[in-house]
């Protein structure tokens, strides 16, 4: 695993952020692998994603994987969420911006962050920026705040906007988490075991899909009970609750029209002004980032295209989380989409 | 409103109760309507339901309302789930049943005690048992356990069998509650409110679609916002903590294989035992009760019919609570069904 590298600049909140327009340490951690003379991918974090976690199925050859990018080819930069534990966080932020009392940042905090990254690098257009669930919904905030900056998008199980039904599933863990007994509004001393539990089991059965727990798929992972697999994968004992409350902040406010008020909210009007080619790529069983509303997303973008991966991995497959196929499928569209030689 | 009316009588808590075996002095809120000596029709509640709230629309003239199932030609049951609030629960128990004492109880225990109420109220036959979601379950429990009792089952937004889904769905609310500051392990001698409310806003996204919040059919309801929805409707604040964990355990358990332990868990084989003629009636749109369940149990029904509700309003469309169109279209296919007169 290469040493977390950090940019850190002193931004300014956002005007949607909390507090708004105020002065922020902010550091951003990220890897870059290869030349920054060949063409550049960004690959963005998803929620409760590390830099190692990020679609390393797009770019490593580590156990086998034969990459879409390979690095030899690609310059590939990988880049933490604010709030993911990586880049400035709850548990890594200095005060007066530590734990419970870290800002409520939004997307456009994130993305111009990551655009100052890459003019540091000396990038000047991103060949892609790919990513899964908040990472897609990274993608299409980068290619409408940067519309001249990205030439492909790929947008894996995300959306434009952050749609009511999944806005009020993020309710749901959160107002398992906040009001949980070892929560203490954040400002807790220990980690609150009991609430993060509670955030995750309520979590875990959006993650999937009806049909993959009628197929016991949690038997293809080596588990013989469902039970075993959520406690293995659903507990909670390692996530931080103020990281993932500020995560979830930031997706909950997920909008691509805020950068654009003219358009009054109008997600069609704003999804036009896109200058990338976009695939927009959902998996047919996911049950908060529903394809549905993705296709309606694709009749508005000047250059979309809409994939679909049938499977009942639900929102994982997007993150290459389910079958060998599923991600077999996505690395041929996307290497297809951005003309990457794979085969 | 009428009166309630209790049937009680001492039973042995089922099997797969806990305790099992034991003694326990039920009660068994009911309402009956109409002469005895017509049809009988029993319904079940639901989970969170009451007398009142148990599927009206089929037998009462309130508000206008044409009933499949007059007064006058039909004797109508209405019944409460043990744990409802109005049969036993965990507030009217008495001691050692009280509040967290009280019993796990089965549909087994629900059903037997509905069938004696029947035998004390003169009823030979039930000419239909017509329940929604916990309703559903108890229709498919009923027609397996009694199977010469009931001659016309309909089963809206239910299931024969409890799946793993939906087993994890409810795990999500039943953990909001469990682990929040103010539940106490169930000693709570004040309503827990912040984990009732962790509970039900846990809950509210589940019970309607992805579609539904897309159409922001809220407004439909008279809400200008889907928070004051969600505030009106899915805050907690009337619910009993205890009471909800009651019923969550019968609903997790639901599973009419076991009794025909000789079946060993093969469902198709369970649902062919059963002699009613049954209308197996899922809403499109419902996330914890697909219509794909209940599609593959009804190959294996001697007499069974698929029928489904075109609908977003999700699983709560199944109780009546959906678009007019989507609950008159209920009450035609049941008519049919049962053969009563309704156009």
């Amino acid at each position: 695993m290469p040493e977390i590298q950090y940019f850190s600049k002193e931004i300014t909140l956002s005007p949607q952020s909390e507090p708004a327009g105020k002065s922020f340490p902010a550091k951003l951690a990220y890897w870059t692998f290869g030349d920054v003379s060949n063409p550049a991918v960004l690959l963005p974090s998803c929620y409760g994603g590390t830099l190692a976690t990020t679609t390393p199925f797009l770019y490593s050859t580590d156990e086998g994987n034969k990459p879409v990018f390979p690095t030899n080819k690609y310059f590939v930069i990988v880049t933490g969420l604010l709030g993911g534990g990586e880049s400035s966080s709850p548990i890594n932020a200095p005060e007066p911006w530590k734990a419970a009392d870290f800002p409520h940042v939004t997307y456009e905090d994130n993305i111009r962050l990551q655009y100052a990254l890459c003019e540091s690098l000396g990038v000047k257009k991103l060949h892609a920026y790919i990513g899964f669930s908040m990472g897609g919904q990274q993608a299409y905030h980068m290619a409408t705040l940067y519309p001249d900056f990205v030439e492909h998008m790929v947008c894996l199980a995300g959306s434009a906007r952050t749609s009511w039904h999944n806005w009020n599933f993020l309710e749901g863990p959160r107002n398992a988490l906040v009001h949980s007994i070892d929560f203490k509004e954040g400002r807790y001393t220990e980690t609150p075991l009991r609430g993060q539990r509670a955030f995750m089991r309520v979590y875990s059965t959006w993650a999937l899909s009806q049909g993959w727990y009628r197929q016991k798929c949690w038997e293809q992972l080596g588990f013989k009970t469902l039970e075993d697999y959520l406690e293995a994968g659903w507990s909670g004992e390692k996530a931080d609750g103020n990281g993932l409350l500020a995560l979830l902040w930031t997706w909950q406010k997920g909008d691509i029209t805020l950068y654009h008020p003219e358009d009054k909210g109008d997600l069609a009007k704003t999804l036009g002004r896109i200058k990338a080619k976009c695939l927009i790529f959902p998996s047919r069983t996911d049950t908060y980032f529903p394809p549905e509303d993705n296709e309606e997303e694709v009749k508005h973008l000047k250059h979309g295209e809409f994939r679909c991966i049938e499977t009942v991995w639900g929102h994982i497959a997007g993150g290459g989380g389910g079958t060998k196929e599923d991600t077999e499928y996505m690395k041929k569209e996307i290497a297809r989409f951005v003309g990457a030689e794979y085969a």
